[in-house]
């Protein structure tokens, strides 16, 4: 980690800098061409990508039905019981969220109202590769359940021998979800941009990926899809105080480290020996840690800085707008309040950040890259548009009537106007 | 209007079309050097835009108190008044969407909450031209100061002599809004996407534009500002049963077509003899419109469908998804329940769109060109942020800290797992 002390304010931008995504033009290239492709040839295009990206050539795009039964024998049952707590906690804070319709006369005779509508065809995209993502199904799915969209459609990529990975099948049991597609990567998207034979296209898009799928998701909205936010390497700021456990912050830096070599992971604390503690822990626990690799890279790139006040850290922070906000603080409630920009929260020194990345209740998918600024985490809102309602009466139009005509004619729009005049007349004024 | 009746539900897709958008690479380039203009030279480059374009030449780009004292003295105490009351009921309207803060033990000890936190900074864009759009304003700063935005930008193109509209300045008054930068197009978008020396840049931004705003705005997403929604033409579908008066529905339809050349205009009706009147409506109203001939243009493109069944009419609606929809039906209420894609809904024979564009509460900023199946029109929610927070007491560790443990084994994540195991050490279990 980079030790940085007392920094001058005019540098903090560079300290906040993430790591820039590079060269892309390369990279849309061929997703355009696979989505060209896709969109034109359909399950043809699907499955010869599936060919060559995931060396597997598939009869069948669609997971069947004896696929999903013989699942849950897979899985261990330590597992499927702490996946099905996971999903209750998730199911509970969500369901909190559920929107109650708001009816109101603005004037008398002038009802207006406001309906929550689920997104009627959502897709989910769930990475494939050595670890099985099961925990952003969850996230992503219970509240597209909670929301009751009527079409879920999942896409994870295929192993090479044609199967899915049993975890990802139970969850998406557990679920309630029944149109899994076995497709991965830009293809995968593109299928579910347009839809194919075998796969439904879809209103809105969900889900992580590789760079080849989130520059997929990004031209898939110049195909009128919807998708949950931009995405980027993921990245924790810990705010911690003398009272902090180092051990605790350092094992919470690092378990944003091993996520990939461009994690971004930052210390933010007011205390020098506390500084010096964490980057000794860092080394101590990383030389035990499995994705040691992975982590000592992204540590590369990583800031440990001493600041003077906690006002300093919290103006730092709103600034960086972290994905994940840690406040090993002993008045962590007290110093939330100040927060303005960041994902999720995590108070005090026994939450680890890994206890909202898979349990807590709260939700996982979460604007990385700064866009907590303008950008709100993965929510039952997510998966609902609110459409709104009026109607007015004899008396709602006379109240109202001949507001809207002054307005509409110093606007120049004379037919909004005469629609409420012809209205008027009718009711014999 | 074109007429059709009955057409097979094959050929539905073709009448839902929308207008393209027609050939945009070569705006596309124009508005990028803007960008990279403004945003390398800042006001000195906005005020030659400004030249360029607006025709005047500003030595001061922000709107003085003097300037701002002076505007209410050249409005009409009618159209103050008028202003004054749709203003009270968007309030009344989108304070009933002020969210609760949602706080909930999912297991005991395991503590989640959600609050909403405005977005820090906002930019507000309002065409200009002969018809300044205050109502725009209206829709826009409402919901703006209701979620305690602290930074509300306000850009507006200036008039060939320098000034604002006083109809524009009254209503940033009445609302409060105090930083209004005389700047339009894409050179305005520009800068409040990355700020000057007298412009603020900002978070988000709102408001419609031509198309060199609409592609200003979709650029500035790519320098980490959101905006409220893609943007289309202006829409409006109208379902109409024999109940309806043809002379209403007519209103209707040609103050959506008054907007532009390009709005989409559709009727769908079950009954021929309606079909047949509302056309003849048309007809005879629109002789007599002061925009007759931007109407008429609008109209060639615009249908008039006639269909079997409400079922059918419902069905085509929902997979149109119009920004506007007025059911000018009997049983409006009942019908309604069946929408799932739409922007704003107006029930029966006396609610007007007009009614929404200005005054009932409802916001007219919606979805246009089918997004009404994935977005939402602006509502206080565009303007705020939800963060999760979550805190653990060691029961809540206890409880949920094995379960978080099991599956980021699971996950492969070891140093997620550790930072539960080390903190449930320390609670020496």
């Amino acid at each position: 980690m980079q030790l940085i002390r007392y920094p001058d304010m005019a540098g903090w931008p560079a300290l906040q800098q993430r790591a820039a995504a590079g060269e892309a033009r390369e990279l849309e290239e061929r997703v355009a061409t696979i989505f060209a492709e896709v969109r034109e040839r359909g399950d043809e295009a699907l499955r010869e990508y599936t060919a060559r990206f995931d060396g597997v050539t598939l009869s069948d795009l669609r997971v069947r039905p004896e696929e999903m039964a013989g699942a849950a024998a897979l899985v261990p049952a330590a597992l499927q019981a702490a996946i099905r707590q996971a999903h209750a906690n998730l199911e509970k804070f969500h369901q909190l969220q559920r929107p109650v319709e708001e009816r109101i006369e603005t004037m008398p005779g002038v009802e207006c109202w406001r309906r929550a509508v689920p997104v009627q065809r959502v897709g989910l995209y769930i990475p494939g590769g050595s670890a099985p993502l099961f925990s952003t199904l969850l996230m992503l799915g219970v509240p597209a359940r909670l929301a009751e969209c009527p079409d879920i459609v999942l896409c994870t990529p295929p192993a090479p021998d044609g199967s899915v990975n049993p975890i990802i099948l139970f969850t998406a049991q557990l679920l309630g979800i029944t149109t899994i597609i076995k497709a991965g990567g830009a293809q995968a998207i593109a299928a579910l941009s347009g839809g194919t034979e075998s796969v439904p296209g879809v209103d809105k898009i969900f889900g992580p990926g590789n760079r080849y799928v989130t520059a997929a998701k990004q031209l898939a909205t110049r195909y009128g899809v919807a998708i949950d936010m931009p995405a980027g390497p993921s990245e924790v700021l810990v705010i911690a105080d003398e009272t902090a456990n180092p051990a605790f912050v350092a094992a919470d830096l690092l378990s944003q480290a091993e996520h990939g070599p461009d994690s971004q992971v930052i210390l933010l604390t007011t205390s020098d020996a506390l500084l010096v503690a964490v980057t000794q822990e860092v080394e101590r626990q990383l030389a035990t840690l499995p994705r040691r690799e992975v982590a000592a890279l992204a540590l590369r790139e990583s800031r440990a800085i001493l600041l003077r006040t906690p006002e300093e850290m919290l103006f730092f922070s709103n600034q960086y707008a972290p994905e994940h906000l840690i406040l090993a603080l002993e008045e962590a409630e007290v110093f939330s309040v100040g927060v303005t920009s960041a994902g999720s929260v995590f108070l005090g020194h026994l939450t680890p950040e890994a206890a909202g990345d898979y349990a807590s209740g709260t939700n996982h998918t979460l604007p990385t890259n700064g866009y907590a600024r303008n950008y709100s985490g993965v929510s039952l809102d997510s998966f609902l548009k609110k459409i709104t309602f009026q109607r007015l009466t004899p008396e709602g139009l006379r109240n109202v009537g001949p507001v809207v005509e002054t307005m509409a004619e110093a606007e120049g729009l004379h037919a909004h106007a005469r629609a409420v005049t012809l209205r008027l007349e009718s009711l014999g004024n």
